[in-house]
């Protein structure tokens, strides 16, 4: 009897060490990487993050905890971003140098490959539903600017006026970049002090990686300016093969070095691990005189969160259930 | 006596040798790649698509034999395609389902990972200038739609009407793949038989490599749909330490890919010739389920034109001054 209970116990113990290793639900997001120092954020402001943060994670997490896919955590969980003042994407998006706010998105599924963007819309409620519609409904991977808005309203999803978008703090910032520019143009849209998006990297219990990212792009923006978000390789890369990514910083550094799917590269070609491949791209996005920020996650549920910015707003949850929330450098 | 003869003689062709090794200059363009069947090609025809490629080719190699810099020689290049009806860039661009031109570009330099790209232009005559502009005289990398145009007006660049680039054959060409939509619009555009764009990537007598890439799109395309060619990383790419990518195909299944930059990746991090790089890319674009074409050079001046479509336009300089003009696969 002694003997069939520890048999029974081990057999627990190693079905529960199996229903892990096949469960290795983990799901990692940010929400912009910038100059964010404690001294400029009131204890209010700084709460309110935390727990949209929080809101965030957790929703993505639920899902993918009750067997949902990670393409649904992560759309849920950008959603929660892209509606929120708070951040970059969606309402509250940095606006564009005629006042107007002009969003990106993309997503990609790390299963097949499969990617879908849209860049410059002007009237989709929430730009992450868009880039999923056309990867889902359209033979293409990007659609840009009043087509990408003519594609929205085609599927059904939901649009909304321009106006729905900006906010008040957002009006101030474009107004101020704008004053400045008359000294001096080229440079204002880098001293915007979150010129970040939000994206969410997530892997579920089938081992799918799915990986998003939106943007309202830099302050002041001009001639269609189209930055990192919606470029698959720079802004988002997931591959079931190795990993998933989502980035924020200075767009233009993240394209030129192609950082999303740099980082997938050293881990597929050179063995190396999310994290160490990950500092290095950001290395190289330094070198080329660029900042940000990249969240992703293995194929195994490893998960990094590293920038080169004063801050980057971030949270995970890790394959034990561990859950992380932080905003300043460690 | 003799033994100063002996060591002139040594001498000579040491300094040959190094002089050589200096001056790796290598030119290689493609003019798309696609269902190019010799059965249905006259011989005019023929004859005029390889007398474009040739007086292409040869008039960036004199600028790189000159000592001029492989940007220049890329583009000037390209622009002699680009005014040529023959290839689906600038005059006789592929048309959207609007009937109308809209053209992509893009360029980056391999010393300092410089890169521009325009998106969706209606009236830039040449857009490899363009692509160029927004590299050199703005913050940006990738200028879309109005804006590219706003700002290639702007910089003073020549502009054309619309109707400047179109040409009868696309124009037939766009009306049948309407009139298929009826049907089947979704894979209406991959049935063009030259869904190509031209490319061409250059080093020159410094060692500096350039890339650049310029298209039409593909037929009947509709809601601002962006391809590969203004991706930096996917159309386009050029690092000194590596290599030189340019790639013409189903623009969807290389951006997924991130073809130009899986090609740079293999190099850098996996020790692959360019060769070997090129082919293991397009078989993963055949994976996903496309095809097409790329062309490279890297830093030692070693030359690639692979393609998994019937045939591709093609042509190079290499090392030793060979000049190759080709049209169908081997």
């Amino acid at each position: 009897m002694k003997k069939f209970i520890i048999s029974f116990i081990l057999l627990l113990i190693c079905s529960c060490q199996s229903s892990e290793s096949e469960n290795n639900i983990a799901i990692v997001i940010h929400g912009g990487a910038g100059t964010i120092l404690k001294e400029n954020m009131t204890p209010e402001l700084e709460a309110a993050y935390i727990g949209k943060l929080e809101e965030a994670v957790m929703t993505g997490y639920e899902i993918l905890k009750a067997g949902g896919s990670s393409q649904s955590a992560v759309k849920e969980t950008i959603i929660i971003m892209e509606n929120s003042p708070l951040f970059n994407a969606g309402v509250g998006a940095a606006l564009t140098n005629k006042e107007t706010a002009s969003l990106d998105a993309s997503f990609m599924e790390g299963k097949n490959l499969n990617a879908g963007a849209i860049a410059g819309s002007k009237y989709i409620k929430n730009p992450i539903n868009a880039a999923i519609s056309v990867m889902e409904d359209s033979p293409h991977v990007l659609l840009s600017s009043d087509g990408a808005d003519e594609f929205a309203i085609k599927m059904g999803l939901d649009t909304v006026p321009n106006s729905y978008f900006i906010t008040e703090r957002r009006l101030n910032s474009v107004r101020k970049a704008k004053k400045d520019d008359m000294v001096s143009f080229e440079d204002s849209f880098i001293n915007d002090s979150k010129y970040g998006t939000v994206g969410c990297v997530a892997i579920d219990k089938m081992g799918n990686i799915a990986s998003g990212t939106s943007t309202g792009g830099t302050t002041n923006k001009k001639w269609g300016r189209i930055g990192d978000v919606p470029i698959i390789g720079a802004g988002t890369y997931a591959n079931n093969d190795c990993c998933g990514i989502s980035t924020t910083g200075w767009g233009e550094h993240f394209i030129r070095n192609v950082v999303a799917y740099d980082i997938a590269a050293q881990i597929i070609y050179d063995n190396k691990s999310i994290k160490e491949a990950s500092v290095k791209s950001l290395d190289k996005v330094m070198e080329t005189g660029g900042d940000g920020g990249v969240i992703g996650l293995d194929n195994k549920g490893n998960i990094s969160m590293e920038f080169n910015t004063a801050g980057m707003y971030r949270a995970s949850v890790d394959i034990n259930g561990k859950v992380t929330i932080k905003i300043y450098s460690d």
